[in-house]
């Protein structure tokens, strides 16, 4: 099967960007399964359930967030009864929501999306690889799930592929956000797992991380709190990876980068 | 005028990778100068005068450094003497060696490289964007200096693409390195200046971050000091940036990336 | 001479300690100076101009900050035009207020407040040894200044005490703050500086630095934005420290703790 | 009951200090139990067998440590089968040695170590909150244990707070260390723990952290690797804290502060 993850949604510009290419993208390259991090889509600070019913119309599966889910307080009881909003697995027991769902495809394949965040220059969660350990031993590759994809949402490049390896041979895919950066590096693992560091973010990219420049800037230059940062409005560019998967193993066979819209070069 | 920016060497698997590549495409693609980030060559860890030797000699014109620039010791007093060899030019007064150089290309034009170091989630070197500014103001872009690169080494993209911003118009690239892992995000901003997040490293991606996966990822699980770390053996890729500038504006008119060898999709 | 150096203030516990402690302890030590860090004394977070009046009409000669120097955006106009009130000195050129600055007691004595801030752990300003370097370089300790006190504010206690030693014998008193607990290390270094990790905040202790108990802790445990954080309301303790010095040298005779009202053990 | 526990022993010096005077404090206190922490005893950097026996020799009881309890890799083989020394209980699953250890005194009353590691400013180990929770909730207080005692190592004063609030009227004591400087915040809370940010190091104070001055300093100054750091020579203070609890309910009654020797004002 085929599936496609879009990374860091920023603020309209990536909301945009989504709502207009996914329909498309879904059509024309036959994806059976979206998923999307939507950590940032409203006004790069978290998520509300008015852009999840926005986003789910568009033809997006599942929401996975990072860092930012708890930005909009409103999302709180909205996370805790929607298990298409996931939030990093590795929150301590106790928190609103879901780390990991199984969906079922209009097809009846059974897709699994488990959201983990790193913790390298970030906050100190539970541990993301027992998490994980925990989570993929619930579910048979190819047999009770044809499809797991992991969201990796961390900082540093050295836990993310520690992650993508630990996971070889028992996800389907394992694919970065959270950098808000398209990285090129997407390939399959030996083990089977197809990888790729950060998918990048969907927003424009004539910024900083999605929000705009000149604030942003000012920020690493003055050391003084100033503005407050807000996204971007110049064209977004959806980035994302599209993996196909062997329904019978849940490995995969392909990686491959897209990018529509606004400033990157553009995937074929 | 065109130049090629290649990423943090990491061990053998990214010298072989270079010294066996950059001779090639030096002629095919008619490049006129040759930076490599060299920081992490020797082993994983620093740099040699013997590297930088045999790196001279496969044709690299200035090669760039960043956190690991020390790890060798020996290292100290060579680049106390040969301007070809570059740390980060925000390290404290008194710091041995130099954060900038001019060169001639045999053609006659004059490339400024400049070597900078972030400071989010890094050590507290001195302010990159003061350092920067001064730097660039010695020049006149066009003029004074045909080109003028910036290895921009850090770790948070952020940090990254505000430099890169900052630079806008007064630099012909601002090209990141560091995180060992190339970003697909590189374009011309408004201003002229090309810029890419990071464009990778030379070395073997079956790996973390260029070192043997199995010893890398432990430490993140077990938290303990486990085996000393080093480079991993397979097929390296070299991975870089290529960027033609006009020499009378000095500014960019084109930036692709480059990936030949090993693990990665390779570009055409 | 005899100067008191009171730690960040917290909230209304804070500011009731210092004002009702200071005109006594003036009267009854004999105080030539007072210096309090007021950083948080707006509701846990910056100060206001007219906490400043409060703090001035109390006793207080000056005011020093640290990293929640900015959080009252009204106060930045007013650090701009009044030198009793101070930010760290290593704040990068064009940053609004002062430093440091030089006063006058009513007897004639030339009392200099340097207001530094260390990076380990904390933001990256610039360095401050070669901040503080510049500024005592202006004074002739014991003829020029007859006391020259360092608030040096700061996380980690390696950082602090270097910078302790790095002015040894060319300033009366190096004192830290910012850990919001009082250390029981002071002492006169072999130059001839009186030294304090910390001389602790003034504040309610039952408490978190100074905040309510359970939101702050509950912030550990949950890894989600609670309740916003407020100050305890208990009593305050106002923790300080008393430096005696020779005005001929300008160096420290003796340095002791002061520790009146709240929770902690207190000080005859 | 009383007890005594000592902070991080730093190297020579601090040896000496704790070899020293423990014995004649034993004698003198009428100690029953008494604790050090133990990870910087070896040159600064771990602890080995040879030091575990000085220091039992001395009359020391159980031995704590931290993020430096790996330095010496001969220490891994002992930790994994004398419980008299202990790590951070919230390292993973499957780390050598125990968090936390039963003790029965020469008067037979049951004595329990807790050692438990921060996270802020430090390494991402397992949740410090929920790996005290589930260790207290194995004894009665008072009954089970007669005296509960947690070595809180960590970094930021306000996780150590928050842990010290936490395991209020469930331990007898939460004393700090890792800073390598004593407070002045010791006091029994409101449900009866006797609680101190940090007991400070045994080791010699005329340094940086107990390592010798000059190097250490260096290293914040020149941002390049230096000299290896090594402890200072001089004097060593033994600095501890000293808790009184009253057997039948393992409650505090008093908590005060010993320092020995070296260059801090002594207590009586
Ligand atoms: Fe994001
Ligand atoms: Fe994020
Ligand atoms: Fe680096
Ligand atoms: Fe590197
Ligand atoms: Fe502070
Ligand atoms: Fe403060
Ligand atoms: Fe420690
Ligand atoms: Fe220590």
């Amino acid at each position: 099967m085929k599936i496609m993850f879009c990374g860091d949604i920023v603020g309209r510009a990536g909301r945009d960007a989504v709502v207009k290419e996914v329909p498309r993208l879904r059509r024309e390259l036959g994806l059976d399964f979206v998923v999307v991090n939507g950590e940032n889509a409203a006004a790069g600070f978290g998520i509300t359930a008015k852009i999840c019913a926005e986003l789910h119309e568009a033809g997006v599966d599942c929401i996975t967030t990072g860092n930012h889910a708890w930005d909009q307080r409103e999302i709180i009881p909205y996370i805790a009864q929607d298990k298409r909003l996931l939030r990093p697995i590795n929150f301590p027991p106790g928190t609103p929501g879901w780390g990991a769902n199984l969906f079922q495809t209009p097809r009846g394949q059974k897709v699994v999306v488990i959201n983990v965040m790193c913790r390298l220059f970030m906050d100190a969660l539970d541990d993301p690889f027992r998490a994980l350990d925990a989570e993929l031993s619930k579910y048979a590759l190819g047999r009770g799930a044809q499809l797991i994809l992991v969201d990796v949402h961390g900082e540093a490049t050295s836990e993310k592929q520690s992650i993508g390896h630990f996971c070889d041979g028992r996800a389907s895919a394992v694919l970065g956000s959270h950098s808000h950066v398209p990285t090129a590096d997407g390939w399959v693992l030996p083990g089977g797992t197809a990888y790729q560091t950060d998918v990048g973010m969907c927003g424009d990219y004539d910024s900083v991380i999605g929000m705009k420049k000149e604030v942003a800037m000012q920020r690493f230059i003055r050391k003084m709190p100033g503005e407050r940062l807000s996204p971007a409005e110049g064209e977004g560019t959806l980035c994302a990876a599209v993996v196909e998967t062997d329904d019978r193993t849940g490995l995969a066979k392909s990686i491959r980068p897209v990018r529509v819209g606004g400033r990157l070069a553009q995937t074929a």
